[in-house]
Formats: C-alpha cells, structure tokens, sequence
C-alpha cells in the first residue's frame, strides 16, 4: 500500500514509521520540499519517502492527515482538492490550544457545534474522511497492545461506511487494534464528540502522569 | 445526614430515594413550594421532605444541585447565597442543549474555556462546589456496582481537598464508588472537561444503545 502522511511531526514521524515498518510504502509530507525532518527520517529506511504535501496525496492510495489542527484549514486551501478526490483520509488531528494555559482548550472555531473533521470534509467533499485515533497518544495509536493487551476502545466516524471499514482493517491489520473494540460513531459530524474529549484526555493524562493509558467501555 | 437535593427531576429524585433507603434525612427542593412532584416522591417515605431550594438549603449538611443546566445561574441568583456558606455542593449539572439536534452540544456560555461548575463556585464563593456524578446516568451515579463490579472510573474535582475527600467518601458509603477508581482530577476548572464529556457520552450511549455502562481507565 502507498501511504501519504501529511505532517512530519512525532505524530506523522510515529504513524510513518509504523507502516515503513509493516512493509508499506510512505511519503512523508511537509509544506515545503526539502523539510529537514522528512528528509532525516526517511534516512536508513526503505520504501520511505519525503515531498510536498501535494506530492505526498499524489503518491498515496491512503492518506494520515497529522498536521497540527491551527493550520489545517489554510493548508487545505492551499492545495489542489483533486489529488485527495476518491481517497481515504484518516484525519488524527485536534484543534487543541495550549495558548490559555491549562486545562487545555479547543480552537473556538472547532469547539462544541463545529469540528476539524466537518471543516475537512468541507473543504474536501470528494475524499472520504474518517476521523481516527485521535483520542490516544502517538505511540498507542501504532501499537494498541501497548495498553492493557489492547482491550480498550477507540472511535472513528465518517460518511462513508465503506471507508471506514477500510480504516477499521488497516487499524487492525497495522496498528494491532482489536476490532471488536472499534466503535463507530456515525457521521462525520461525531468529530465533535471525538475531538471534545482531547483536553478531558490531557487532563487524566496529567493526574496519572503518563500518556499510556486508554479507556475501556464497561456495562 | 441531612441531604437538601435542589431539583425534582429523574436525577434529583433518584439521588433521593437512594439516599433515603440509607437512613439519611432528604429535603428535596423545587423552585415553588408545593411541587407536585417532590409532594409524590415524599409519600411513603420515611425521613424525606420537601420544600423550595431555601429551605432545602437551609436544611442541609450537604448539598446535592441537580438542576437543569440552562436554569442554575438564574436560580442560584434568585436565592440568599449565605444560605450555602460553607457548605459542600455536590455539583451534577450538565449544560446540554439538544435544540440544535443531534450530536447534543453544550450551552456555549459553558463551553470550552468556560463551566457550570467554575460558574456556580463564583456565584457562591464560599460553598465548596464539588463536580461529580455527571457523566453517568442517574440510576449508576446511586449504585456503581450496576455496571463491571464497580470497577470503572468517577472523575471529581473542586477547589477545596477536604471537602473533595468528603465527597469520596459520601459516594463510597452510599453508592459502592470504589475509592481507588475515584479520580481527583484538581480544581473546579476541570468541570470544564467533566462537562465536555457529556455529549460524547450521549453519542456512545446511543451506538451502544443502553446507558448503563461507563468508562475504565487502563494502562
């Protein structure tokens, strides 16, 4: 499988990485060609590559969208909406700002009635977006058994049923998530909820002190 | 014990009875004396009474507010704040607004970097607001061992640590909340991440199709 990862940050650098691993094919994607991070991780690694974010969604059959969620919309914009027409897009970003201390907030522009998930299918109408993994630390993401034998849950939504079970193996198949514990929260429009929870995580996060944990639904 | 409860609803009721089957004395509080409903819910009931929130204020050690949301600041502005001096407000409001269909929302004037919980501490500076309880459904808030053997997470907070460990113990010795799963989450600004859960938590509750069920934290 090509893979596009869009943001080189430890998020794309960790999910990328990953999936070198798996024995699939990445383009690391940044802004401008020659970004110095792409081109030292793909260093000592086959079938990884570095470009353009453009060149990245050209590339890729499927795309991990990880750019940090203040810059999305304009990023978007930016681009040429045709390369993502038809394609996957996982979207693990959060609108979260550090900017007014702690407990940490959401951009208010995608908080409580608007989401960064709608803003990119939006601004993307013909790729399939489904939001994922956005819950859970970088590290978890690629490797759910880290936690507690991987008996915890995670959500993704989308539009496109199709889509998302596309996502839900590749979680599973790649990412060592269980499937019976992928939740599916309906539309797009459950970015809302899915993204609302972050602060809530970074909140539990800092009273337990580790970023290695996950919730488990119990009934 | 005497409880004053403020509010007849479902979750003001239910706190009630389940206080009361504990040999604890409850005044249940509505905003106009002679409530229809508190007249029902004392009929029967030994040690249970009802009135307006004053006297159930006035009547309390400790105070449960399990008001709708949207009515708390007005309410709360309406009553004789020394009523509540000193005294600790177990606090499980939420600020949901289903008018806008779903996914529910919060009241914007309580999201993201703004709470109930914050908005009654400033309003009654010297009660001990405690957020608890709000994020699950009433019949489980009385009786954790519905769900997993108990074994499933409560988050807390409130500004002042004595009267958070009073709270732990009220729900420990009265609605099986296991203590080593009571999560101290800091100061009554957490309210913020307690409340965003909420609409998540409808959103869950409506894929599982039940509410009884919660969340456990594993590492």
């Amino acid at each position: 499988m090509n893979v596009g990862v869009l943001g080189t940050g430890f998020v794309g650098q960790t999910i990328g990485t990953a999936l070198v691993e798996k024995g699939h094919r990445v383009m690391i994607g940044s802004r401008m060609a020659n970004n110095e991070k792409a081109n030292a991780w793909i260093e000592q690694k086959e079938n990884a590559f570095a470009g353009t974010f453009e060149d990245a969604a050209r590339f890729a059959d499927i795309i991990f969208l990880c750019i940090n969620g203040a810059f999305i919309k304009e990023t978007i914009k930016e681009m040429d909406s045709a390369l993502f027409a038809g394609k996957i897009i996982i979207d693990v970003t959060n609108p979260l700002d550090f900017s007014k201390g702690m407990p940490a907030s959401l951009l208010p522009d995608y908080s409580n009635r608007w989401s960064l998930g709608e803003e990119i299918q939006q601004l993307l109408p013909d790729a399939y977006i489904v939001k994922a993994l956005n819950t859970v630390t970088a590290r978890l993401m690629v490797n759910a058994e880290l936690v507690n034998e991987g008996n915890h849950q995670m959500c993704i939504c989308g539009n496109d049923t199709v889509a998302k079970n596309k996502v839900k193996h590749l979680l599973a198949e790649n990412f060592m998530w269980k499937p019976e514990f992928i939740l599916d929260m309906g539309g797009i429009e459950s970015s809302r909820l899915m993204e609302a929870v972050v602060p809530y995580w970074l909140g539990v996060m800092q009273v337990l002190g580790t970023p290695l944990f996950n919730y488990q639904i119990v009934k």
